[in-house]
């Protein structure tokens, strides 16, 4: 996913609520799923045309959640906002999967736009699709980016028919989908977690400059989890404060577990952030001794054998007047102050904890 | 664009609410636009003096819209500020096109500071132009800081006729009017993200100065737009509120859009602030990198040829008693001797992971 | 204490309120002690398994506490949530040993959750166990992670029937519970603080690059304290607030004190950050430092020795006609005029206070 | 002017309310102009004691303007402050100079203390006098540091008696002599902004450390200009928001634009406060820079030229078995080996992009 | 004083509320003295043992101080709460002299802890000493950590029997205590900002290593400074707007006063704190400096006589055929040759400008 903007000023100059698609799959079908249970039971059916999508009816004494999988065919929102009397500018947020996570009240609904995060284990990224989701009365619908399996284990608890959402209506199902779509950022959350433990190793031990550009690369997804996850906790705050009609005093005390899941994720977020600073202070350190060490090394060798190599050029000279190229133990001698200097050298960088 | 402030000094002194033009562009005659609308139908007129304005009348069931575009000549405004009785700071507001933006109430009118934004992309800065948007009950002023051809799309949709703006009072206008505004954008940062993709390759491959100076040159960007960006949100805010008898309730859920769309654009710019950091923190290590590199090379080398050249330097003296210059298997005793010191050396580096 | 996210991923699809431990011991058998105190006296009872719980009786004129050890088997926990009609989310909650220190209000009941610090000399490490509160109008049950002596010296008071939580509620005997919590909190920073002093000492003095990784270690540490900390500077502040019936006036006062407390934690953990942040600017110029004192010695032996090598190296060139080499008094002006470059040298790094 | 602390301490000990003058000038005489005006006409008369000044007398349907210039002695600040019944600490804050701006009301005035800046071209430095305004319903005093000519504009325009101020009361004249001291802020930010400008062509083309000290004092004088004018934000903040009786409902869309005209100040200040860290970060990095040219040039020279002083140094050793001295094109060969030797160097830094 | 916690753990497990004395100082006998005022006059007495307080006597029309210095003894401390019915959590905190400031709402009295301030010139330290006031509705109580002559100056003026708080109550008198203690601050900053004048002027023109272990020192008793008076802010805040009923009207405009004083000490502190900053930003950058002056020195002696060495070593071999060193000229050649040399060097060197 590229985490610069993209693509968004196709809708520059078009009027208001014009129906684009703005995002990187196109052209797939979309995948219609319905699903109604009351008290009496439930029922799981599929459509293929958005033509084929129930209207709502009042007071049936059941709740209808509609489940779009796919949403880059203007032709087909168009006519879902119409069965279902959606605002044009809510259709627009759900085909711009661009979107920040945002909560809006509409008189006969309320709007959710939430991020579903997944990893990508080969490149070491994170891919968000959006949700988008649409509360009301007594139904509830939702709209994927595209086809994904991630709210499937909850048709198969509704499919049962004992599960006790039958009891409760359309907000504690709305709820029972943000649990799961946050329940999944904790996977997220360890896999960086996990990632960042390996590097943490890593740069202690071996850094390289690989190392500090997978630090940098994970600072990055950072950045962008953070920016998925972070308007979050005003949604869910939002919610738990109780301002809307639809949803129930009862589901409230639920809608506070999703805000401290999303608090939670946040915190963890700004610990890893603060995690990945640490280790970039290190290795910049660790450049630093590097460099120390080699100049350490340098500095020995040369400090050491400069010296020396005078001494040897100084008798290598050809005056024909040098009396000390005549005597026959001028040679051990210099050999012996050469050795002596050495040991000057070597006895001073012991002392300076050179090695 | 300078990034300093400019001329502004002019004023001192000067009683509050005299008109001066303090920008960029002057000596320019403004183009004078009307259009208006109603139930029955629309007509767009052109103007070539500001006296040909026509008055507000009230009560007509239509909208006006007088687009005016150049703000330097202080008499023109002044026949303005009479016609439509505008407030002379608000007038004042106007010349200077150096505001930031800001939403003030008046008693009957709504008085808004927008930017526009532009790039340069021959030399990769931005640009930004003022409109001033003045929204009273049915009418809407709209001064822009030169001529621009920003507003037309706005304009060919309104002569249609078809447009449901008909339906629509004076603050839909005002909210299409900052929609298509705020549109534009989007194309910035598009732009800035691909420059940004582009310095990332750079600074990762290959660095220089130069990739040095484009991140800062961007990071002033971002603080410029940054500026002009920011204060939009207070704006938008505010007017969702519905702090304001000129702003219908219906029209309240689009300004909220507005309100999503400048956070997000603040969102965007947050992150590639964070984003050219990092490549700030990327580039300084390469350069302590290179440092590391060319240290090694030099140490290498020297290390090597330093106790060479010494060796080579002790038989080059000159002492008459020095047995071993006799021995017919000391020269290639003391070559064999040479390669092993060298040996030796490369060993110690390949160990040190130094090559 | 692993300081990035774990284990909480086994929770993705599971209903809201399943009950799932999450944390790092298991096994382990609960130990349940049973409390009560009235006027009359006190009685302290251990019981073996959940079912001997005795149910909470309304208006006995006197105060139950239930101090569970050990949360880690989910039949154990719905049992007592049965017996003590605790929600499920709360008991979900309990089992999840990774929760940030919050306060829920439910309606019959407040739930709080804290963390009891200690400290892992040996490594330098922070533990930390959570603690879960509830506190209802005449009962206090508390969930502890695993067995722990913390809680025996209030246990001992009680027994005691002398103190004057007699004459107080079950509000008050809450406050005792998290003020002995607190109160262990100051023995942590008094440990980090003489770490801190250690550490303050050897930057000076003689740092190492171990001693880096200990100051980054302990800012970890840091991280991690503060994120238990802090939210509890908010739960002490609502509590304090008074928003909740199951806190007597009277008692507002002791919870004043431990929102000090735990604004005092927090301020002394930001003064460390401070310190620790300091450490490290003085180990990087330390580094620095070192490199300038390497160099040092590097330039001034070769500045030194270069130019009279070069000399060396001038006679001794083979040139039969070299006048110099003949001339007898040339060795000692040789030897003379490498003597004074020497004293130039020397005079230059004197002035340059290299030495 | 000084930017740590200074004299503040003379004041230790001594009752609250003693008036001790804080400051820079002394011993200079007040100079005290007396403005009135009224629908009738307007007069500006000059009195040479304090003694001298008209008491205040109601409704008189005109508006006084008393202007001290000179605030050093406590015998003439006593004085006036009984002619006008002025608080004892009001006094005490006029005169000590080193106040915050801030904003008082009293039960019969207003009163604010601003600063006015000015800009020392010479040692590129700023300076501020502070202007206390005391403001009744029909009256303003206004007490500078010292003399200055900086509100005489406001003095001839009352002169005129043609100005609409005649109009308005005693806080429209309070609006004009801020709006006079804030139009000054402009020409110093101005200026700022072109040592900015230079100091930025400057740290890219050829940086010297003396551009670092003048960074460094740009900064300095940021962080002295932000502390002048932040505060004001919010005394202009609170004089809009109209929690004042002294201030009628008409003058509040000017006070408003003074808020506007103090938050832009603050906003450049900002901006210029991040494009002087940013040049700090050029700068540091062309130290980099420059120490990594220095290295490539030293690692050059003696890369190339090591190895060929060793192969001489090989040569010029004295074994008497060392064929190769005696053939005839030996010397030939060694100097092409050297050559190659030199080209292979040549070409492996080529490669590296070393020049 | 120490910067790290201390000391406090003693009280773990204790039960909340017994007196423990935490701090520095111990086995002092407390010095008690009484002043009492009335309209008819006023009387300072010293008692020896707090037995010989005088209770305190409701309606006699005059206010009474006690001021006790040294607060090291629990059974003192226990009777003086009997005495004048001190709450238990109130005694502690006297006690605990750790305390961070803060005011505590009592029924029966305001509580308030302050710092005093002092500064240690020899080891350029800063020392806080703890001052409790108890400010009831006709007495106040101050508890000082140990004997000190600051409030002297109040007693003295008191006994004068001349002075205005004849006219006000015990608030006006608690007013004036706190604003000795803050007019002490700026003695300190005064000499802080002495302190940091100094280290500037060493900072710019010879840093050494010292420099920067002062720097960070005067940093670490900022963060301590910081500490101490932050929290007085919100103190005298709360106490301004009058949240209590202990204060009276006419003396809230002298709390605004100390308001004040807080914030301009706060602000005074960051931008001590800011100016430290920079100058560690000028000392790092003096030694990337003196780093690259020394290698330049390095350089420039390198790159002169390595090749010059080099040509002397070539035309030291010892090979038979080599025409030149017959040649008569040759030797003079070469002297010119290596001037040559040298003077393209130092060219080169002139123009990179690093001479």
């Amino acid at each position: 996913m590229a985490r610069t903007a993209k693509k968004r000023s196709v809708k520059a100059g078009l009027p208001p609520g014009t129906l684009v698609h703005i995002g990187e799959k196109t052209g797939e079908v979309p995948k219609i799923r319905i699903v109604t249970y009351s008290d009496k039971g439930s029922s799981v059916a599929e459509v293929e045309k958005p033509e084929d999508c129930p209207p709502l009816e009042k007071d049936t004494g059941g709740v209808t959640w509609v489940d779009i999988q796919g949403v880059t065919s203007p032709e087909t929102m168009a006519r879902l906002g119409e069965i279902y009397r959606l605002h044009p500018l809510l259709l627009e947020d759900i085909m711009n999967t661009d979107q920040r996570p945002k909560i809006d009240a509409y008189e006969d609904y309320l709007f959710l736009v939430i991020k579903t995060l997944s990893v990508n284990s080969a490149e070491k990224t994170l891919g968000a699709e959006q949700i988008s989701l649409v509360l009301g009365r007594d139904f509830v619908l939702t709209f994927q980016e595209c086809r994904s399996a991630i709210l499937d284990p909850l048709v198969e608890r509704l499919k049962t028919g004992a599960w006790r959402i039958g009891k409760s209506g359309a907000d504690y199902l709305a709820y029972s989908l943000i649990d799961i779509i946050i329940d999944g950022y904790f996977s997220v959350l360890e896999q960086l977690g996990e990632w960042i433990d390996i590097l943490e190793g890593e740069v202690v031990s071996s850094p390289t400059r690989k190392t500090l550009l997978s630090i940098q690369q994970l600072k990055r997804e950072m950045i962008f989890l953070r920016r998925s996850v972070w308007p979050l906790r005003e949604v869910a705050g939002s919610m738990e404060r109780g301002e809307s009609v639809f949803i129930q005093r009862a589901t409230r005390v639920y809608l506070r577990d999703i805000y401290d899941h999303a608090v939670e994720t946040i915190d963890t977020i700004e610990t890893y952030r603060d995690m990945l600073s640490s280790m970039l202070d290190i290795y910049l350190s660790s450049v630093s001794n590097r460099l120390n060490e080699v100049m350490k090394v340098l500095t020995i060798i040369s400090t050491i054998f400069i010296p020396l190599t005078f001494v040897a050029g100084l008798y290598g000279m050809n005056f024909e007047h040098m009396p000390e190229l005549k005597w026959s133990w001028a040679y051990p001698a210099v050999l012996v102050l050469m050795a002596l200097i050495s040991a000057c050298m070597v006895i001073y960088f012991k002392k300076k904890k050179w090695f």
